[in-house]
């Protein structure tokens, strides 16, 4: 095999590359996979620049990175649904499976999760990835490397809308048009919302998310958030309210907003990460009888419907790419992405060869509407 | 027929005992109740005192009370479920019947609602009521009037535990030990929930619980939220945190410790009514996964099953009762709830007859945990 | 106004054309209707031909017909949604609205349903319709009358795909290529499933039901279910079984071969009407914890999201539609149904001008579907 | 150690008793246990008679036994939850943990899944016993190791219940009074059922029935499906119907019975094990919108409130055992449950002593109960 360099975090604003041990595999069920293409997330972002996100804090380098595709190039004794040469989108986080939220289907909130580019848990910008077979799921013949790539947030986007129970003929209200709201606003179509409104506080992005899968609009208002809900439900003739509302901000007006324009017995779904406690209309839940939730990740079945929805062309996930680098340009895409001057870059992995830098046949609009704001949040 | 006289609020601090004309029945499905007994809820003193809730302003003279049981003494042309001498616990909204909420099963969102004693509608403090016959429950032989008076609290409480989905074998914690907190942990007892921690800032009102429903009790301490569910937890031995809490207070205080004692993917409710906004942990909320509903007064099966669970003997309202005044000291059994001077007492209606002003076999536990804070809010 | 002519069953196989009354407003929430198109059910032919269907026999004449779209000519004094001249879809059946199963929302249970066309009750193959104003649903812009008149059967698959609780990305099989099981496969796909499999014994109706919604189709084998069952998931690749099995064929081999189909753990919705006991592989559903549901009619929401479908380009029920008739023709349009000439055959109102009887332009597939088979059953 | 005695199946009718090595843990998170008591279910009956049970044949000797309690040994050294001397229920069915099923919690559906006597596998009753940590449930202080041995048919009946979404205020019929369908009763109360009806073609089982956790009972007579149903609804006063029907007795009558006695929209679990074809009332399903479910052993929580619901006081298990045999009567053992002469029956483990062969105090009626009909089904 080849080389197993690695994007590494020491501390913050500090990182290296460093040729790493391949890995081995742990158990006849896991598989080895040469890593492809990476995605950049929020997280690894703040990562960079700040070394923790809330409890966790990372005190040991760390590799970077988890939105992955890769080849298989080593399979265990056990594997029978996988063989070498096989392309797969890599689930970066391994759960206990013992455990009573794991036995009953709620994987993703198991306490001993070992989720990847999470410290202490290295991450998925390197050569080469060990990992359970059943967390690595086989690409169709039209879905390529890239695109597998962007696996990773779509199934967060897929969990959120799970969590939102959105049946067909729902009215769709996501606030917020970062990569995963703009992904919120499609898979939400997918399930059958008849009207999705995209909401940003920056116009450009706007105007791609309704090239995107918004059917309406709404840039938000700098006025209470009772006054913003109403001219926002006028806007967008949403009547007696939305029948879900996503919040993909994690912005705290956006969040007051949202339990506004959420209709009475609707849903209100908490997908993006922001400050810990905020100003919250609480009664407007209690008496409209609003359900709320949080979502957490991905789980069961996620990564699979994410799939077919990309193979089915029902989210075209390749518009949201700007481009592609090289792993030696691993931090100058972080700064890219810092900066906002993308929606979204992938890595290519250190075995692979890049033709060019930046894919320059990208839309403009899309580089307008990346650049016009910092995108630094998981959403 | 005998008197129609009827307990009206003018404005603010201001009653009136008048006699009105008894109503007449507008529709072959309705029926004509004389009232036997009414409780006092905490939004009847809330409008006594204040003259409105919220968006919900007292303009003309209403009667207030809803909390009532009657017998019926005259059917519309139409009803065959319900004859004259019925005894019935009269559920006080009405909805319209054929929006999409109605259609849907959840009435209770009606936008239409005419609810009793809710501006501009009067209540049932008075002689006579008239009600479609459907929201008119019949008493089982073994439910008494004074008991069926009760039936509208409980079916709050119903209502609230159905929210939370309560499954047997849960661990639930109830937060606010009034007469809602407290049937919401015998309800949620009638659900098979094994585990019902009742927390207060009144011992008093905890050694009631105990004595009533919960099997743990927890007294609230003025920690930091994260302090107090961890301090509770441990308490409780609730492990990693609460299938479900219920907050039946509406103190902010409260409600933020909610959320850091359910645990991930679990359900908070809010029942209890309170400040509009608050300070909220919403990545409490999010990354947990936790499920949050709000309960607004009762819908669909929430009677008939509170009148069931009275029944059987699995709810033993008449523990909450602490006497019984005539109707015309109605003005004095309203000082004695502010005053929290008990926890429930009940108004007989203008032509009935009653021996004592107050039940004097009231356990002193019960009293003493009424008198201990003040019972104002509707929890 | 103008004329009230209907076309009113007798007996078995003997039917007439009388001028009837214009009907009168009941209640201040009705609204008088013009019908402009009625298409032919089942159901309908069933009673032409024997007189009852089940426990429900004709007694007395009783007009045929309840798919119909017609003109609001009327409106009741409490009517704020509709005014003169809106075009509307009729919903036929109307509930009592106060028994248990109205108020919590499952109103197609209503016992005391009044349903058009079903005896004793008179159906909509008449000039004017009275009907409460919640049940006439106004037609967007983008939705013809003919179209209009569709929304009945269409409705009825939306209820069979709900009660399949069809989440996107799930396998579906439905048994069955008459009009029902066609609209089922189409709103399967409007509902997420990626894989929608149609079954039926006729090829040419396969060839139509490829044309319209389906993405897999499989002629069904005159062989044991078992065999027949592993026949067909082995042909559309359907690996340990499919996520959701539909019958909308009432056919026993069709029922006995989908429990063998359905992989565990999936779902079985029994659509179509057939014999009141058959043959079934009880334990299949026993052993593979199958949950089967049957589905009768439409209830709360399917209406409106059926009106949905249709005007977003999700269902295009005008491919159904073989031509229309006069009114004076509605005999030999039954006939026509009878003999399996026509998918969908739909009769002008009495007030309604038409230009040809039938529509030429029809897709010759089309006819050779109808032909092939006769559609005598409701699916 | 010990003796690993085992109770082996040869062939059909032919036993013994062969001394095995003690089983080596397999893994670090496997603990071994010693056995202590063991249960009788009819499908060890079954294979003791007939050498298979459907598709699955014993071709190889195996050792009989699934319903076990026992005392931890020895635990690998990855386990923490468990210590040497806990008194532990064994679930007996280990799943692949990473399937579809698995992962989305319904590992009772897992096709890997390795089941204690269920060829080709070995069972219970035997010296000692290797298992994952985690299918070994620690038993609190107040349940004893002859319950524990009852906590495996008590979750058959947990699962049952659970399948049927069972609500407080429901009415529930249970069809057949084995130990199955006496469990379900007693879990349909703690559910929160008010109305339990046992049926049984055995008068003094209903006795016992009405002892354990029955509300009313009826003798299921000889006449026609609808018959026997119209008389049960009437007797019971079931009204429109029950909310939902168990079928514990897999027999082709009460299963017929079930869907004429099962309300418009209610619902039917099967439960017991019978013919794999049988004469259904399909038009019952699907015009009343019954939602029908199959039950499959066990899953996710099920042991877990299974043993809380004894630990409680909910289920008084105890009153299901007849008597406990020395390990070397198991075949005498076996006899009494073929002949009917005992509900349930315990078999010491090998290293246990017992007092006496036969508890001498059990109850009359229980005694008559189980005599009156042979109780060779699982249910």
């Amino acid at each position: 095999m080849s080389s197993n360099l690695s994007f590494v975090l020491n501390k913050p604003n500090d990182v290296s590359f460093e040729e790493r041990p391949i890995p081995k595999l742990k158990s006849p069920h896991d598989v080895l996979v040469a890593v492809n293409y990476t995605g950049i997330c929020g997280s690894d972002v703040h990562y960079w620049l700040h070394g923790a996100i809330g409890h966790f804090v990372v005190k040991d380098p760390m590799v970077l990175g988890h939105e992955s595709a890769g080849t298989v190039v080593e399979i265990g004794s056990e594997v029978t649904d996988l063989k070498k040469g096989d392309r797969v989108a890599l689930e970066p986080g391994y759960p206990c499976r013992r455990c009573s939220d794991c036995l009953s289907g709620r994987y993703n909130l198991c306490h001993e999760m070992v989720f990847a580019a999470t410290p202490p848990y290295d991450g998925t910008l390197t050569g080469f990835w060990a990992a359970p077979h059943d967390f690595c799921y086989k690409l169709p013949e039209n879905v390529s490397l890239q695109e597998g790539a962007l696996i990773e947030p779509l199934a967060v986007a897929v969990h959120i809308v799970k969590q939102a129970r959105i049946q067909p003929g729902n009215s769709v209200v996501v606030m917020g048009a970062g990569p995963v709201g703009l992904l919120c606003a499609a898979v939400a179509g997918s399930f059958g919302a008849t009207k999705i409104v995209q909401v940003d506080i920056v116009q450009s992005k706007l105007d791609f998310a309704k090239s995107f899968a918004a059917t309406h609009t709404y840039l938000s208002q700098r006025v209470s958030p009772e006054e913003n809900a109403k001219n926002l439900i006028a806007a967008a003739e949403l009547g007696k309210g939305a029948d879900v509302v996503i919040d993909a901000s994690g912005a705290e007006p956006s969040i007051q907003t949202s339990l506004h324009v959420v209709r009475m017995g609707g849903t209100y779904v908490q997908g993006g990460m922001g400050k810990s406690d905020i100003n919250f209309p609480i009664m407007a839940l209690c008496l409209k009888e609003v359900t709320a939730r949080g979502s957490f990740r991905y789980g069961s079945g996620d990564y699979k419907l994410a799939i077919e929805l990309v193979a089915a062309g029902k989210v075209d996930v390749k518009k949201l790419v700007n481009g592609v680098v090289a792993f030696k340009d691993a931090e100058s895409a972080f700064k890219k992405v810092k900066e906002g001057e993308v929606i979204k870059i992938l890595i290519a992995g250190p075995n692979e060869k890049v033709e060019s830098e930046l894919d320059t046949s990208v839309d403009a609009a899309k580089l307008e509407a990346a650049k016009a704001s910092g995108n630094t949040g998981c959403c």
